[in-house]
């Protein structure tokens, strides 16, 4: 949609219907009191909108369509698809069901031992999914960048702890790549790979991720619109991956003076989200609120809300964990947040299809 | 604390002490390798920081303690008090106790007969308290200020039926107060009197109602951190009423493009509070997300987060309301919603007393 | 501009057409390939807009005019005026003129030996008025909140002092209006009135204030986008009361860490809002900055950027000042800041018409 | 800095020490009259402060020191270094000098024929370095990605105009490497490689590029403080490659409603940045205006807050461009640009020497 300037001529009103069929597209003409209103008719992506905003007389020039077509609910509709919520299945598990999945593990692997010892009580605890960081991004370059820093060897035994645990107590695994040269090397280990938050925008390793035909979980950018975040989920469709599931940690908080949480945990962008595209949405409240006393009530409420899942940080004892021990619960509290959160989704699920 | 610079000379450090000490307060010097840190010991209440912090050889100069003490459960035990839970008490109902209290009504009040046909709703659905708008803050100069914009005489009888409809269906009532002029009118007819998100940091304002004595329903402002919102709470409990029930209504959303809701509702934010301060916290979905459909999802989410209760804007045809009609709920809906919340909170509060 | 969902039914549409009706506007139907939008045609602020969104079918409702027309140079032109820059006269001096204005003083002001030291300061370095606050608005109720607050004779006697130091030195004065009560003392006094960040959208104070028929300097919301600054500054200009000076004064800083500064000067938006009204803007990098070493530097670009004047927070002794020490300059860095932006804005005017 | 609660007891304070001990650092304890806070005597960057927030009777666990060491003056001077600005050679130029350099150019290299013209213009007007962008970043994958998208046979033919116009016009280049792929390839064509702001969170590509030692210029993320800026550019530094230009380039708007401008400039940050450390700041008005209009004034602005250069999109007829052409100025504004900065600068420059 292009509108133009109260006192655009009829001259800049040419032009701009002249460029747009330079595009293959047509213009709808719409003339008000005020000023002159310009429709297109065909695909409006094919339209760069910032060129047209250069051209005199422009007032705004903008696309009414939404970014991020594959993964629509209401795109795939209109192209005579169902639109419905897709069910990811991993393993023995689907995500996007009705039923939560629940993933959880230590913040970084730190040693085989640790990593088992958690395993075993992330399993009894009733999770589906084994996380564990070997490629930790850090905000500083002094911090421990996880046991994948130490070389390719040690990385590679790592994920193979990973497996190992994974399969000895019948979880699936997931692990971040924080950078391209990981892809190859961790799906050969992981069931689900990880994009995290602070790599939301780079989109060579979204496509080089993608290409590995393994399920995706995609964080949100802390400072991302919902729009944004799902025009870049849009760069793994793309490639024909549409295993994606979304994941929503929280975003920069806003204000002066402390914050108390870490980040803002944006539940109200679940069903905001799950409304426009049919990709499961889970949320990670170890990351978004930073703090081990907020899990239990902002799980609950997560469920309550309506995500597929959840992503915990866990460990058999938070003050040994080496990063970020003071967002880490332990593997009873695991067990009551997942008994609490079953109970809430039983609770709610029949309601809300009513709603 | 007084966070000196690296190459601070031992003469700057001297007067940092003599400045504490004008203050009547006692220095607590701590010599690092890299700098020195002087504690202060005392009520650093007194201590202008930002004078400090313009001192020679200052790199840094803030308090320590919280800048709400009068409403924190810390300072309340700290000086013998029990720092628990309070439970304001209104009519019948007691806000803060382990039942929600819900609060519903029009955006604005536009009629009489608008009004009690929604009361009748609003009391068979469950709820306790009746809201409705007479002073209605507005970006626009141009838009509808609610009916109190046509003078007092209006405004006296629009509050008159606010009154009326909660005796006859007997729900407490609650209102707006926008400016100064307004207080005393409203505090005649309304039970509760609420301060809207733009007038957090009216200090005026709050200084004014506050001496009331009635319970006031206090909004963050949308641009305002925790420790600011209580810092302002602070205005009101210094006038000697600690009648406060904080509201939760939505921050600024983060990022370019689309935010998909209206406001950022920060549910964390909610058990965040809780811990630091005794007074109970509300939540207003309606208006942090401005989108009818939502309603639900964040009703149950704010309720599982721990929330002592919700405040819904609801309209028995709310594609006829004059204001905020796209976020407003229907009478059954609400129904639904409240039935839904009491079986959360009821599953919830004796799990969460656990953990 | 009526967006409808790409599955409107006719019914759907007419209906929307019909409530355009209903307001007294005609309704421009345009199909697209996949969806249609209804362009309006009449003076679309009769239209509530948040009421079309509610309606079925409706994807988005918006006002394509903008919001502030009063102070707007596109409708003042439209509407047969002229559109160009005012020059708001104050005493001998008008701002908006090419000439930049420069305002100065203490933040608080602590006595009259103080204030009268400090404005022979002002007057000698080449400011035009004297700043200084009386009814100070304070992030925490115990903090220091100017002499205001000693009772209305206090706030009576500190108003005389500025008075006369303005008369002494002959300039003009400028302070602070924190709550309604204060606005017809302050006025007797001060020759333009200040409405501050923290009341920009107290719209019971801006009606009030705007009432007096004094020049109003007006600051920006630090959580407020420039749409919403100038929508408030209607609120003035819709009392008749055009004499309004807009004022960049720092908006909420973005991001996890340490900011380094108080807020974001957002000088960008200077040419932006001169673009778009025809008011004048200063800028206070004293509060944005909240750094007495950043205070030359952020001077010099504002006016650089376009800025029609400065207000600047000096003391003989910044030290000394009870409020904002670290955010004051001495008199003498005002003096070579008022030579250095004469200089730069002598150097630019010319060079900026051509462009 | 270990700040602990009110309410620790002994024993919780011995278990903080004896944790610190365990990292090979002393301990320095303070006891207030309200609590004990702990100070760390040694390199406090081998204290992992988040596993100490989650030790009980921990209040708040911070590091006093700032995490970007390499490049921060304070630190220079502690370890016996001058910590003076440092000028940064490349070719015939120094960026940090009192000279401020301008890179100027396309947003996307199109052609062969588009990057010559434009070249020739850039030199004509006086810039430094030419900018021309192959591998875009951009928000949706549906846009134009760059020649460098057609695969590396294309992507090589592009950088080698770029190095040939640059050697025909005696021009420096630059270009954007987006992905860790693009390395290699784009260090052995252009003389200075940039990476994006979109891509300031990407550690692996930070490191990747600061290993080819070819300067590097660094933009900042539209959603990070400062403090998280400098620790980025710290994992170039750690590589040991301290040739760093930091850019900014606006940062996310705040506020409901039209920003009027694509993002903030934030001009504070440079005199604020450089401060900190002895790296140059360049400033990028294009993108962070998103407008041509405001190139000029916040060009001007920018060198009168102290920054060493700016970098400007440029075009011979904007209105052609394929990306970007609302923010691209012509060749004849760029030579005004520049003429009026110079004058600045010149102007400024001695001045603020005494400031």
């Amino acid at each position: 949609m292009i509108i133009m300037e109260t006192d655009a001529t009829e001259k800049q009103i040419a032009q701009v219907i002249k460029e747009i069929k330079r595009y293959g597209l047509r213009a709808d003409v719409s003339k008000g009191a005020y000023r002159t209103v310009i429709g297109i008719i065909g695909d409006e992506r094919k339209i760069p909108f910032d060129h047209f905003a250069a051209l005199p007389g422009v007032k705004e020039a903008r696309g009414v369509e939404i970014p991020y077509k594959l993964i629509s609910r209401e795109y795939t509709k209109l192209y005579g698809g169902e639109g419905k919520q897709v069910i990811i299945k991993v393993g023995n598990i689907g995500i996007g069901s009705d039923e939560p999945v629940y993933i959880a593990g230590p913040c970084a692997v730190e040693s085989k031992e640790q990593l088992l010892k958690i395993t075993e009580g992330v399993k009894k605890a009733g999770a589906h999914i084994l996380r564990g960081g070997i490629f930790k991004p850090r905000s500083s370059v002094h911090s421990f960048q996880g046991l994948g820093a130490g070389g390719w060897e040690e990385a590679e035994e790592a994920l193979d702890w990973l497996h190992e645990a994974g399969k000895r107590f019948e979880l699936l695994t997931i692990t971040e790549v924080r950078g391209e040269a990981q892809v190859d090397l961790a799906a050969e280990y992981a069931d689900i790979l990880q994009i995290g938050t602070r790599n939301m925008y780079n989109q060579d390793l979204l496509t080089k991720v993608a290409k590995k035909n393994k399920p995706v979980l995609f964080k949100r950018h802390f400072g991302a619109g919902i729009e944004e975040f799902l025009s870049f989920a849009e760069y793994i469709a793309a490639e024909g991956n549409k295993d994606i599931i979304l994941c929503e940690r929280g975003i920069l908080p806003v204000g002066k003076g402390k914050s108390y949480t870490r980040y803002t945990l944006d539940l109200a962008s679940i069903p905001a989200i799950q409304k426009e595209t049919y990709l499961p949405v889970v949320v990670d409240p170890s990351h978004a609120t930073g703090r081990r006393d907020l899990i239990f009530n902002m799980s609950c409420a997560a469920i309550a809300a309506g995500a597929n899942g959840l992503m915990i940080e866990t460990h058999y004892n938070p003050a040994e964990a080496v990063v970020d021990g003071q967002q880490t619960i332990t593997l009873d509290e695991l067990k009551e947040i997942i008994d609490a959160c079953q109970k809430i989704y039983k609770l709610i699920a029949p309601v809300r299809n009513k709603g």
